[in-house]
């Protein structure tokens, strides 16, 4: 459902299924954008004359300030639409609105929802000329961050197959968890390990083919690369969860533990950083942490993306002028 | 008010008084881009280095974004005023707001308000070199909808002389029936019937050259066009109104009775649908219905407007580059 | 801080302690903006690719407006950041906030904060090719009002050295009337007058070289300039003030006060007006007033110091190509 029958990535919804070259492509366009030699240069009319609407059902201004940052760089047309604020929309299904809105002329959907599926969703019903970009549903999927700390590890790292992977935290409710594993996983990395309480460990997660700890200690111990989960605040305060005193006792990444992993990790975190939560500050700002150059590369990534999918409709449908 | 001394669109504030001729105007330019093969031709430069400004004293995020599109699409700079929830203009008169906003240097305002006659208001006291279009003013007129929804039926049925439309609801209430009342009669429409319960009739309404109807069998049938209003929710449990249920079983237009009309009459609807209120789902998402059309003619409309009365500056001025 | 070390401009935080050269470029720059034939022409590619990001930690609809307005006829990307509503940034330190954004890749930030100090915080701590504009940071400054404030004197007036000058209303808590006083300084203006009650006047503000009055008489008579400040309504029924009404009759701008002022006198407000409290209806809209002319000056201004700083970036890194 995601490419089109000669290949080609029309949608991007989910990382699970996504043959490895193609993977490998977004990283290559991703790396093009980083690379030239200033951003006045980068701006490319790739997406010049297209309208790209972002529905964030969901509030996220960080999330959704990337991805107007990757289109207005890339010339495209960029409405938010203020879809939570609209009265009419409140009554009205979620398919009259997509309905309504791909009548008003798009190319292009970037959908961010609670609820799990909802791109899917709306990437089938929507009208054919249209692709749908995921910015995160419910626990399911986050497939931009995932890719971005893909870039993120292979600037530092180079191959992905002798790499051992640490994913600490709250994996249960994670959809970056889940889109990080498919990604490693494609990627071929050597080994993906999960580090959480079993309270915030998924039932059969290890089906995945990856190891599972409950002790951080050991979990990192020698890894390449740590990958921290923002601890929701909604999650703080549950039968999940002792205390976040409590949890950074036993989960924070302190400068102590990540001298168990490679001399040489790098530390990441998606954004926001609760410090002293999950991570010592002086982890978050000392020279493992990459956690600023994965925002970088966000900007880069969603560029890629949209310039990849854009390509899919010249090639479906022979009326688009992209360069 | 609306037109230059040589008879062009200067303002668009009501359909009323209108030569036809002008109102043609607009559906052979809206229809023009339409027609162009891709959108990304259609981005004419017309509006560059104009500003555009949408004011918005009442919400309505599906009509400012359609007015956001045109005026991206002609290459505008817009801006959308967060004027209600702007504390500063709270306790400013409304013309302190919009001297202010004049000042800084635009050339169109889109404007919205509860109260009817805010848009002309606006456009008498407004500097001179500035367009005013009318995007809504409480229950006078709309005259946007109203041209895409004449383009529509252009588009289905050509010629207006010889249609029968049924306008179907709150008539009382709408400023879009009132602005649909004078594009037809302007254009010749040949026939052109009210269908609503006795309380939402405005009182002597027939003066304008239509026919009243309480039953909608009798008020539809063998018409070409049935535009079906949209119920306010905040007039559904009113005195004005028994209940849902029984507006939907007197007035709710069912596939039974849209078989009464013509075999080939088309539906149509401002959106967004109460769906098992105002209309069956089968019949707005049957084959007559043409309600997404609707929505992709209004942009070319707000387009078509926007274009010309940017030409009428260039004429009055002599200091724009309108191509 | 502001200047690089060839002595351009790099960030615009406050007047005091800028050369008076570098204010005149300012007014040249803007006057230019100004003096072209039409606005289309304004339009200059200066900030192409380039990135501002609108940071409004305190809500102003109208500075912010203008600010995005200046960037957009430049030709920048321009991003409002919805900073006060963000869920994520609640929780985080401003410092974090700042790496984020600047991470995602910008050139400018427009900062308004309700704390002094906040705009050289930023300017401080950020990334060494960002500048920062300073909008408003608590009490302390407002340099891109006051800037505009000088061009609408210069633009009347001429030369500064034999004008008298005088601000009233609340100094006391006013950062546009700290901002005007040091433009006043640094441009040499003849005489600058501080017109206040007691309770809204600061200790010691003589030092600054300013004349003290308590008397709104007294203070405008035989002057060229009149500044009004705003009244803010949190101000008005604290122990600070009597009342609403007693203030206009101490200290509001009446036809037959402004007749002490010299016969060509100006008169100036940053709005909103507040009608009958600072200003008389009939000075506010008389032949006296430049208050729209200001709003006007005000893109000029901003957009004259959006390509200075641009310009010192050029000059820094070798890296932008401006124009």
């Amino acid at each position: 459902m995601q490419l089109t029958k000669d290949g080609k990535l029309k949608h991007f919804l989910t990382i699970e299924g996504l043959p490895p070259l193609l993977l490998e492509e977004i990283l290559d366009r991703a790396q093009q954008f980083i690379s030239l030699p200033n951003k006045s240069q980068v701006q490319a009319p790739i997406l010049r004359g297209k309208t790209v609407m972002n529905l964030f059902f969901e509030n996220s201004t960080r999330t959704r300030t990337t991805f107007e940052l990757a289109a207005k760089r890339l010339s495209a047309d960029l409405i938010n639409l203020d879809i939570r604020n609209s009265a009419t929309t409140k009554g009205e299904s979620l398919l009259d609105t997509i309905r309504t809105i791909e009548a008003m002329g798009c190319d292009m959907f970037v959908v961010r929802h609670s609820s799990s599926g909802a791109a899917h969703f709306i990437a089938r019903y929507c009208a054919p000329h249209i692709s749908v970009l995921n910015a995160g549903d419910g626990r399911h999927a986050h497939p931009t961050q995932a890719m971005l700390d893909m870039l993120t590890i292979r600037q530092h790292k180079g191959d992905f197959t002798p790499l051992k992977v640490a994913i600490v935290g709250d994996i249960k409710h994670s959809r970056v968890a889940r889109s990080q594993i498919h990604a490693l996983t494609t990627l071929c990395a050597g080994e993906i390990r999960l580090v959480a309480p079993k309270t915030l460990m998924p039932f059969g997660i290890e089906d995945m083919g990856v190891n599972v700890y409950n002790d951080i200690e050991e979990g990192i111990k020698g890894v390449d690369v740590i990958i921290m989960l923002r601890l929701q605040h909604e999650r703080m305060n549950t039968a999940l969860l002792p205390s976040v005193r409590e949890y950074y006792a036993r989960y924070g990444l302190t400068e102590e533990r990540l001298s168990l992993a490679k001399a040489d990790a790098i530390v990441m975190h998606p954004g926001p950083v609760n410090r002293g939560v999950e991570i010592d500050s002086r982890v978050a700002d000392g020279p493992q942490s990459v956690i600023l150059q994965q925002v970088s590369n966000g900007i880069a990534v969603r560029m890629a993306v949209m310039s990849m999918v854009i390509g899919s409709h010249a090639q479906g449908t022979g009326d688009a002028n992209v360069s």
